[in-house]
């Protein structure tokens, strides 16, 4: 069931890139919500490609069509089927392709686990699959929006070696971030990151970078010892997107650096409730949300297809030159914002129903 | 089922720090093999406290009890109950501290999601839990290596700001990493850490430090997609063990500062089977193991319960100062490289089981 | 996820009976197994409505589609999406309908469960959910055909007080069942039972029945103790269909009155393999397959929707009487036979695989 | 992962007939409420071997103890480690039974699934194995009864041939049912059961019968459509007990004889809340609990061990005769009673938890 995540707010994800479709089944949608596609399609929309010329110029109009759960308007709290169709794309002629596993790409590894793969070459790991979750995560957004006041916005914090300066991760917004091409809300480092994409692109070769999330309003009570603490299920989630290759939440691996008397958080009241002065635990104590912003980072590596020329082997061994042909995004991360949003809501949603047993 | 981990080789644990023991019921271990608390008792010695100057003098046995599933010293392929006792420790007077949430510790939180909590504090976000998985994830290296020849070594490449040089991942053994005091195998790098353990300590404060650890003789094919992968479920359980505060495979974060010509593995026959030059994926290719060494680290902050006096506030935000008492470590990283180790197996033995579906 | 099933053959179902459609996600599919549309219809064929003058008039073509998971004809390991468009049949008026929950319907209990329900009434209480289970277990069905020649084949063994004879579990075949419209293979109880039904139906009532169904050819070994004993994950999936009331493994509820001198299935070298003489188990032992053929039993109660009047109370307790419009069944059974196989085909393939983990 | 059972209240078990002990981890309990091991011996007691001549003459106290989860008398919400060691009893020299598989015994099929069998075959397919759940039950018993006011109450309605009459469903206490060694609170008919018993008894033969249990008090909305109807996981969790044959809810088996329009169960005014006048669906609609009682009932096979001589086949297929040694029960039923009511607790209390998350 490795295409499922979630107890109670559950997402089953289907689809290869070049098939029909891909989609996923929601199950734990509250009944008696407002929902139509247009909840959905905006967060649909900030993952599309062909959004600027930092991304792959493949224009994808992927509009989501709800199946199931939801009538007159209204959720049932049944499950909500979910569609995006592809674009008529039958599986190419990837004939010299076919006999070489593309480096850094899941070709190789797909055949060693299943005896066969996807034609197109992506198949499940393609990065379309994320549609699926992006789909389900608008809606669990909506949830935690309306029933908690979360409000989750993730940003473009380094490509390359640019670094955004540190922002202040409570006053920022989503209009802010998409204030520029390449979701960082620093405009001075948007600035030199989008020249440096647009540097890569022109040498036909790729860059990572990484990107900070911020959830806000997170009550206090959310996160499951032992397995299924808050940060263990982000951390599970994160590393399940495509091209990330890990993760830190809040003090990350510098707090490995500091001494205790600097990194503890002191309790201060703040308002109604206790709060810290600092936040080096990233909003969890003991795998459980404090009502401190929960904050993490997750760092994806640069695009493994790119136009240059790179020597490799087929699967028989044999030495090869490899040049990827076609059109595809010099940097991700742009991209990957609203796909690391909704990735987070996917599992602050499943955890608040689960702490709901116990009220 | 939030104690529980793993889908075909299970483990759900129990017990809380001042209670009779912790334990665990481990499901899935195959039949057949020969098995007794002779196997387990190594990786729980790694792990327990009073080992050396470097961690707390607090002495205790952690002897392991096979309760169920072996019989003449064999598997029968039924579930393995397993039981440490706590040595007759009673939960304390904590009188001051009970109304003192001590700071970067589970106290408060564990409050707002329970409405009560275990008076010595800890309960299950107590290290102590770990000494479940330890004895469960003992049992699964014993099963990886005798089917697959796994060998799963952890060490400590940094606390606080030393860093141990780049090592040889595929030679490093476990006698290597044993050979000093801190668990970091080079001997230079050792030395000063353990002056820096001992300063702080000292100090009456605390310092983290970074585990890497590499997994050998990972056969291609492991790791379930997409939400399953096997960076995907070693990110969850690190995560989900006390003090982590991130994750990272293969290039991680330095991955996203890098040129995708620069950061492609590219492939190569190796004997057999094809390889790759470099190993920036970390052994995983679209989430499954590409037969390329499995590498990590995880970074661990400092510990949270320090001598020093803190500046903190009560559960009823009256500003209070607060200094343990008590014996702790300075730093946990040493006695942690096991629990990494075991944690590892548990991960690598449930995908191993669920790939054997396809064969 | 409880419209979910299965551990590692997996099944996630969506859809109401008045909406877009009804499908479901099935993962675990062995990857390079042929596999199209026409697999899976003709057991659509066999459920669907309006096939003879014992169902309901009411025509449905229920085409399913594959969306996923199938490439060039063969199955890729991914999950493969299935869905079943409704056809265009918007929620009707039920005006009077809707402020009186249906006797023995499911109106009263999603109303008290969500705060809400499908104002069609049915809504995933709809036998139109089968259809996905039915598509799902059509594809289950063909990997156990084919990995290990598993034949399950049920029919119809009561209507009302009708029975028919004790017939031979071992060469029973698919064809003699559908050689009547009821669906039981005896010919002179299918036609006192095909009477029978004319008769209910032309008194605008109902009537239940009992589908008896065998698994031949399974393997010993399947099935998982203690909680996923082959039989009670039958007995699960059974009482988890629409109507089911009970269920029975080999000698039921009678082998309650027997003798255990009687009772006991004595062991006996049968070719190869070590059978039993007798087969009071129903071919579990200890919840695991014996090798003898897995017999079963399903009791249906009569459809709830009949068109007599009926004494009942609306939602506010007041008395109403009620007498529903439309074409309805006089008696599912006939219908339920293919969903009673395939159904049976999705707890037997999860248990296959499951079982591959020792091998 | 088959030694566990639910979603939000889970257990699970371990442990063999002749190992240690039997043991189980509960997961999901309240925090907050008091429990100590008196709350959990009570149902153990009338479950234990020994009670009268009726029962297999063997005594073992089966004395809980509760190894966490539970400070100064109150649960802390965390897993509950539960042991029961069984007495000093070695693995006995089963010389020749071990090479000949007991009839309707699962050695066979324990011996095909896992290549081996414990000694003393009973294994995890030996009735001991239901302590871990009884006491499991008995805590879910207690939050039930604390939170909702459920009643459980199961009977002994039939021993071979002879049947209690109908028993009123509302009214039946545990106490009228203790007050006969058969637990049959018909005392006429109890009467003559034991006499059967004894016959039974003397002739060293076994008997079988019935358990009918009600659940009352249960609200309306509980059960998770589809696969994890409420009636779907009693059959599962009443079909994973050793003996048992089947189920039934409601009208059951008889209830396929009846026309819909004597079948269905008109909805009145009950007080505050709807009912229905007759409950053939055993409290029951589309797999949600209506607030009629929940009624089912449960058939056990004979005892397999027989003192009788029997006809059978060694592991190699030779024929030989087989009579048991040692003390068995002639007719378990009696001592199953306790075993329904816990299992039919560890069903409604995770599914009360999982509805909890639409409050």
């Amino acid at each position: 069931m490795s295409s499922s995540f979630g107890t109670l707010f559950t997402i089953s994800t289907f689809g290869e890139s070049h098939g029909i479709g891909v989609g996923a089944v929601v199950d734990g949608v509250p009944a008696g919500m407002s929902l139509s596609e247009a909840d959905i399609q905006p967060q649909l929309d900030r993952r599309r490609p062909g959004q600027s010329d930092l991304t792959t110029p493949r224009q994808e109009a992927d509009q989501v069509s709800i199946l199931s759960g939801v009538e007159r308007g209204l959720t049932l709290g049944t499950p909500i089927g979910l569609l995006v169709r592809n674009k008529d794309q039958r599986p190419g002629d990837y004939g010299e392709m076919s006999q070489i596993p593309r480096p850094s790409h899941a070709d190789y590894t797909y055949q060693m686990k299943y005896g066969i793969r996807a034609s197109s070459g992506g198949g499940r790991s393609s990065a379309r699959e994320t549609i699926a979750r992006v789909a389900a995560g608008a809606i669990a957004e909506k949830v935690l929006r309306e029933q908690w006041g979360v409000e989750i916005v993730a940003w473009v914090s380094s490509i390359g070696d640019i670094d955004a300066p540190e922002l202040d991760c409570q006053g920022i917004t989503r209009e802010q971030v998409d204030a520029t091409l390449s979701r960082c809300p620093d405009p001075a480092a948007a600035s030199r990151m989008e020249d440096l994409v647009r540097e890569v692109r022109d040498a036909a070769d790729s860059i990572g970078g990484v990107i900070t999330c911020v959830c806000r309003n997170v009550p206090a009570g959310w996160g499951e010892p032992v397995f299924d603490r808050l940060e263990a299920k982000l951390a599970q989630a994160m590393l399940s997107l495509p091209a990330t290759k890990g993760f830190e939440i809040g003090s990350g691996f510098a707090g490995s650096r500091m001494l205790g008397s600097v990194h503890n958080d002191p309790f201060v009241q703040k308002g109604a409730r206790l709060g810290t002065l600092t936040n080096h635990a990233g909003g969890v104590l003991g795998g459980i949300s404090s009502g401190e912003p929960v904050l993490f980072r997750v760092p994806f590596k640069p695009v493994a297809t790119i136009g240059k020329t790179q020597q490799t082997a087929d699967f028989e061994g044999n030495p090869v030159e490899l040049a990827a042909k076609g059109r595809h995004d010099p940097c991700v991360v742009p991209r990957a914002v609203p796909i690391v949003e909704t990735t987070a809501a996917l599992v602050l949603l499943d955890l608040a129903l689960r702490q709901k047993m116990r009220q």
